[in-house]
């Protein structure tokens, strides 16, 4: 059984930067045609220089003529004219609440400064995406922050806003009351609930943030994503840690799926029968929703065992993906 | 401002064996008259043997003359003259559901299969110590085995049945709902929720069986200690891990807490303004419950800072505290 996806994309990619950057970005570049690329390095890609600067050195370290990386600024208070150089250079602006998650603390503190910017870039037409958390319990920061969504969807009605990484049945169900809300869903939500994370052992490769949910959570999720709903979209949020900043004693939120989000999905879509809802889950409806026309680029998958090194090692650096030392049933050929 | 707690008891408690054993029994004598043994070892203490040879073991790593250890069996289908031996050897029988923790593959499959041994139990009044989870959703695995302890309470109406290192609101009004249902509390429950664990980084030394639960679990937890409720009891459920066992890919289930849990529950209490409860907590209403006579031991606090060590070594063992290098207003004088 082989598998062609055309112009694969990831919308949520962490490529960090530095030597980190130059093991991880050619594994995303090999399987992807395109990838959204976060802006939350220290300290933040906030302004269109510093956007060219990690757009080219993403380039560098990608080493491959295809791969397109759809940059993204950190939100703040941009002006007219800011937004009008950046709007050149990025797919989009990523709003993180002050703290919510790895190199955010320069988020936004308060929603209604943010509004005059938002105005803005509705007006040109410039995506808003968002790690929507509350700063409230672990378990309901998603669910808790789905009405700040709502405010904004209603207030800024021709603002494509998207629900970045969603983890609950709560989002999934948010998704349908707004035409312009979208969101974006990882591989590991998919996949497990907080039982894998911390039911039995406490697996520090599967800690994340948002955490994992509830089972009826993920299963919303997983059935949203293989009923080809189309303002749902893959990406991966993966999230690269050096592995003694995994198996430590304050270990940080990121799970690390790059290399093997194309055929652990492809393996998740067959055995639920939907392998023909795939594409456009990996590409279809980004590209449409956003109007995107990425590089060309054919994908090829095979249903053949393919077995997930227990770690990736290069430049210095060494990071332990998702189902490190398992095999999975599809593989990249 | 001086605390005098009169033969304080750990209610709930793993030494472990060898060389960890010699390692950590000594904290708890140092600052206990006594403490409930628990016989998850491997394999488990199961018969009346392995209790006199454990218990001596204790007795030899603790080298105290006062420290009284009140021996538990692992519960499994006894006959009525097994029963009548081990009365004379152990404070009850701890029930583990077949894996629901570290070293409790031998426990019980299905509850059915205990009631034979459960009824003599009842007519030898030998208590019944149980870990109450199911094997559902890790935040739900308490609130499921509830219909458990209703269902045994009310056809063993004689037995005393303690819920060990209860975690959620409504365990604590279940509390309320039979005579013959006692239980106890950790130290780490009464302080932290999930957030502690997995809300900002992921923290492995707070994280155990039960997981830590929700802000509201963890307040009426502590209301129900802060107003002496008589039959919840102190039981610090101190588990040991080797310090790479913790931090490590998959991280083992445990806190360790005992030699920080009488100044860290006078601290607690203390700003509660509830110092005058204490007693009752750590001695008293497990005395009164069980008709308990502990060996004469008094123990001073003072409320002033004590530095927490960053790990405790020797016999070859590392194990990391809960606060680790963390400064609390009290300590054992």
């Amino acid at each position: 059984m082989i598998l062609e996806l055309h112009s694969p994309l990831d919308m949520h990619l962490h490529l960090r930067d530095g030597d980190m950057m130059k093991l991880v970005a050619p594994l995303s570049s090999a399987s992807f045609a395109g990838a959204v690329i976060m802006p939350n390095l220290v300290p933040p890609v906030a302004d269109a220089g510093a956007v060219q600067a990690y757009r080219q050195r993403v380039l560098d370290a990608c080493g491959d003529d295809v791969f397109q990386p759809y940059m993204t600024a950190f939100f703040r208070s941009y002006s007219e004219k800011e937004l009008s150089r950046l709007k050149e250079l990025v797919f989009g602006i990523k709003l993180y609440p002050a703290g919510a998650t790895t190199n955010s603390e320069g988020g936004v503190k308060a929603m209604k400064d943010a509004e005059a910017t938002l105005s803005i870039m509705q007006e040109m037409d410039i995506p808003l995406l968002v790690h929507g958390e509350s700063h409230g319990f672990v378990m309901d920061r998603e669910a808790e922050f789905l009405d700040v969504y709502r405010d904004l969807a209603t207030r800024f009605p021709r603002l494509t806003i998207c629900m970045e990484h969603i983890t609950t049945a709560a989002a999934v169900q948010l998704l349908d009351e707004f035409e312009n809300l979208a969101a974006t869903v990882t591989l590991q939500h998919l996949l497990i609930t907080l039982d894998d994370v911390a039911g039995g052992m406490l697996r520090p490769h599967l800690f994340c943030k948002p955490i994992a949910k509830r089972p009826e959570d993920r299963e919303a999720l997983l059935q949203a994503a293989l009923s080809g709903h189309p303002r749902l979209m893959f990406g991966s949020d993966s999230a690269p840690h050096p592995i003694h900043a995994k198996e430590a004693c304050g270990c940080a939120a990121g799970v690390f799926t790059a290399p093997i989000a194309l055929p652990r999905l492809a393996a998740l879509f067959d055995e639920h029968g939907a392998l023909d809802r795939l594409q456009g889950f990996v590409s279809g409806h980004a590209c449409a929703l956003y109007g995107l026309n990425p590089p060309a680029r054919t994908v090829r998958l095979q249903r053949r065992e393919m077995l997930v090194p227990d770690a990736y090692e290069g430049h210095g650096q060494k990071v332990v993906p998702m189902d490190a030392g398992c095999t999975i049933p599809w593989r990249l050929i």
